[in-house]
């Protein structure tokens, strides 16, 4: 970072860190995730009765501190977006997740602000202040990709298990609602039910009583338990084939830079920066790099075309 | 679509939507899929007895009108199956998946007009309506060809399942059915604990309560969780076995069309059309064509047989 | 089967059924299977004292003609045992696990017989009959083939399970035995907690009630889910892995037969073979295959050591 | 092990078994571990009441064998530190993971023997002894090494995780603090019936009641079951991927040691010992050593550069 670059410039190195290594923005984020942390933990403490009667001038404090910060922090990012090298413009900015989250987190305290009731609902909607931390997460960004990915198969899994539910609830409803009127009363009574027993959850504080509602419970029951692990089986098993097609193209680069028999410096330095943005750990690129080796090595040693090994041929071309 | 075609042919474009990107079918296609919805959803709200006390005549009303729609959509349907390529029978698409569930979404009604008793249950029945929008789902054809393939494995699963409910209720029942003659009083009433167990609903209207009871309860419940949770497993992952088939297919296509080096206009069409049959996501097609290039290169630039490059070759063969 | 055959290679047809798709034998494994259904559910519904004390005549007829037959059933296949081409003794087979099934389907009614007293437990001992049906479901050797291949990961997941289990039930008698002494007034005790906990079924008889027993519960539970799934998901990452090893089997098999470009029809039987002891759905081989072709063909058609095709390369060396 | 051995190279061979199949060390292992596991046994059956009052004694005598042992047993690890090869100093050896764990398994008794009081709470604690079993469990080493390879989807699974039981508790509060004060008075408070709901336990000691209450929960219940599953099916996929990745270097071996065509009893030990290091089962490795004979076989009769077979080839060169 250049002494001369202009304030902008530099707020913008400091806030979003195009330079992970450098040690005054890794700070600064630390401290925003610690902001963050305790924020989230004054909104979660506020809501205890005993806590709050004591605390209270404290917790004021302490939010209108953090609301300014945030406020700041919001500005300072909206302000330093021409800085970015895509060029996006502000318009783009506010619109992007993390920006929506930002604002939101913001939102409704200067709600309270501006018209002055003690809505405490409104108050408890500060707690999405929690997503900012979703920014600091690189991991969280597989996932998202896996969502994307699996997007069919995932919405196909939910359409089943609402199908799953609504009949569950029908049939529930059905055999049990005249000697339970009050949990069975009506279909999406029984619902409530049936979202309990397909997700496994089970609360027990309604269940069938009749022989007919046992019968049809635990049918619906058996057949569906493997329904509703579906979206879940999705994700896990997307998640497997992210991981499998990320260490696929770290085999590719290695074979590639392989090709000349070593990998030189400059290769190095290009396989590291496809490991990380991969988010593949050291060992795991390793294992994969001797994989690739050893493969290289057979193929070079062995002339496939002639079962001869190469140094002879090269002799006999020679 | 042509002008002059016959009106059965167009009422076919219209319904089956051959052309997938036409804009008239596609609204229709919305107008049925919510038609179908707010059915069921009518469905639900008759059986709430406040909501049906106060709008009977509307349901009655919104009942007759969809129900006509219905039965037009089948008529329709059923008159137009000549003009499918295919050139399947009527007799043929009458018992095809979908056309039953269309027959059944307006066979409960019809009874009820035929026969005019208030007969609750048979109202109840057309939920069954909701099954008409699996029509409009292609990701659930993966899932049921998930379902057709691993049919053997899915099926011991369920073998194992049963087999393990019975010996659990059977071994519930001896421990303790002289302490709850109620709720274990004879094996099939155990079975209500065993289901709740094994699929770790455990909704607790029913517990083991004698020490021989808990121990046994215990250690069934370790082992079984495991066995419960299999045909869950095994369709996951199938469905991650039959996305990694998809995307292998699509590897191979991608080699083909790579064989002298560069992927034509044509070849491009085609690779399309593969990648929507397969319910491929854009994304992934571009990840697996990158590897398949950074493969087809290593090949080409580095002989295999000789370890020269190709460029060299071809000079010495000049 | 040869008509002059001895009476013993002849039962032995009818019962092993070397020829599978013979129609005789295939009727005496229907007949049985139906038999030990029945057996197993009138086992099963002797314990509903109102059912029992109805048709207690033909539940004790029934009895005795279902053990008769068990017996001749286990008496034959002992006697045809010398048929097997395999040539197994006797003593060899006693000690099979499908042997040892039939043995204690017959023993505890024998020993009811030999020392007349109404024993209900040894009565109820009789549901071991349903593992006989276990001879008739194939799938179930793939699952025990994961089972053993994966028996490392599976005790290590196990033995994690117990660790967790006893840490669990030792948190929780130490945070809640002074309040609640009923139900966590001793390790052991608390164990039928920790087990319903981490298995998540929950039954909510025994719930942490202190704040630090809810604090200490919630902590475990959400770091004990994982564990506890791990065996149901080493099982089913397991299958999908045998799956998938079966598959390669397939494709190997498939590059063999294809190595001369075409496949005869000596090779389809020995593919067809194949597909069948491995398993596999015909689709599945069929998927196999046109990837193979494919592969086989780019292989074929681009020479890897110039880039030309194969047909140039030809007319070039002759 | 050499008789002349110093005293020092003796125990350390008796306790750290260089040479696994060696009749001594393999007895003193199990001895170990059949103390370790009757020490827990005593300290669970210990906090029985009845049990602990009536055999106090036996109970007393034994604890201060054991802890002899066990302090025996660690000093006596320490005192041969120095005798391993891979030459660790004392330093390091005191802060492994197990050498840690083995001081934890003395400390508290060794406090209790120092401050004589009767601490409950410090006896139970000698609970961790049952941490020193996974010193014996090789397949630990495996789930630990998935731990590490996918600590960043992990940490983004237990993310994601908090964030929905902080939503879903805020929520619930929000909907629910007014009707149940005392369950879901403040957020802290629903923190227990979230975690409960999304881990899918379902005490069922708490559940919502208003109807706003029981619409939020459904919907938390269904979309949260993917999300709390989600680092259960991480380390499913990831024991998968791992098992799969060691095949692959398996296989990467048996190609190595066929480029020759054949492998050597040098090789065989070799394999067998890769075989080992890496957890397979034989049959495993069996299975994988056909497939790549195969292939190699495949190779090497049909020349890739012409299409012609080798044998062919070599007639022509000669």
């Amino acid at each position: 970072m250049s002494e001369h670059a202009s304030l902008r410039a530099r707020v913008y190195w400091w806030l979003e860190r195009p330079d992970r290594e450098a040690r005054g923005p890794r700070l600064l984020e630390i401290a925003l995730i610690l902001l963050i942390t305790a924020n989230v933990t004054a909104v979660i403490l506020e809501t205890v009765s005993t806590i709050y009667a004591v605390w209270q001038p404290a917790f004021d404090v302490f939010e209108r501190i953090s609301l300014t910060m945030f406020i700041i922090e919001y500005a300072a990012r909206l302000w330093v977006v021409p800085e970015n090298p895509q060029n996006r413009s502000r318009r783009a900015w506010v619109v992007t997740p993390s920006a929506i989250i930002d604002l939101l987190a913001i939102l409704p305290a200067l709600l309270v602000l501006l018209f002055p009731v003690d809505l405490r609902i409104l108050r408890a909607f500060r707690i999405v202040r929690l997503l900012k931390l979703t920014r600091y997460s690189p991991a969280l960004g597989m996932l998202l990709a896996v969502f994307e990915e699996e997007a069919g198969a995932f919405f196909a899994g939910f359409f089943i298990l609402i199908v799953m539910l609504v009949l569950a609830a029908s049939g529930a409803w059905l055999v049990e609602h005249q000697v339970q009127p009050d949990a069975f009363g009506s279909i999406p009574a029984a619902m409530w039910w049936a979202v309990a027993t397909l997700t496994t959850v089970g609360y027990g504080d309604v269940t069938p009583v009749t022989i007919a509602g046992k019968i049809f419970g635990a049918i619906i029951t058996v057949l569906g338990i493997g329904m509703a692990a579906l979206p879940a089986g999705i994700l896990a098993s997307g998640l497997n084939d992210q991981l499998h097609r990320r260490r696929s193209s770290m085999q590719a680069e290695f074979r590639r830079a392989l090709e000349d028999g070593f990998i030189c410096d400059a290769e190095e330095v290009e396989i590291e920066d496809l490991r990380k943005s991969l988010g593949l750990s050291y060992r795991a690129a390793l294992q994969i790099r001797s994989e690739v080796e050893a493969e290289v090595q057979a193929r070079l040693h062995l002339c496939p075309s002639c079962g001869r090994s190469l140094s002879d041929q090269k002799e006999t071309s020679a």
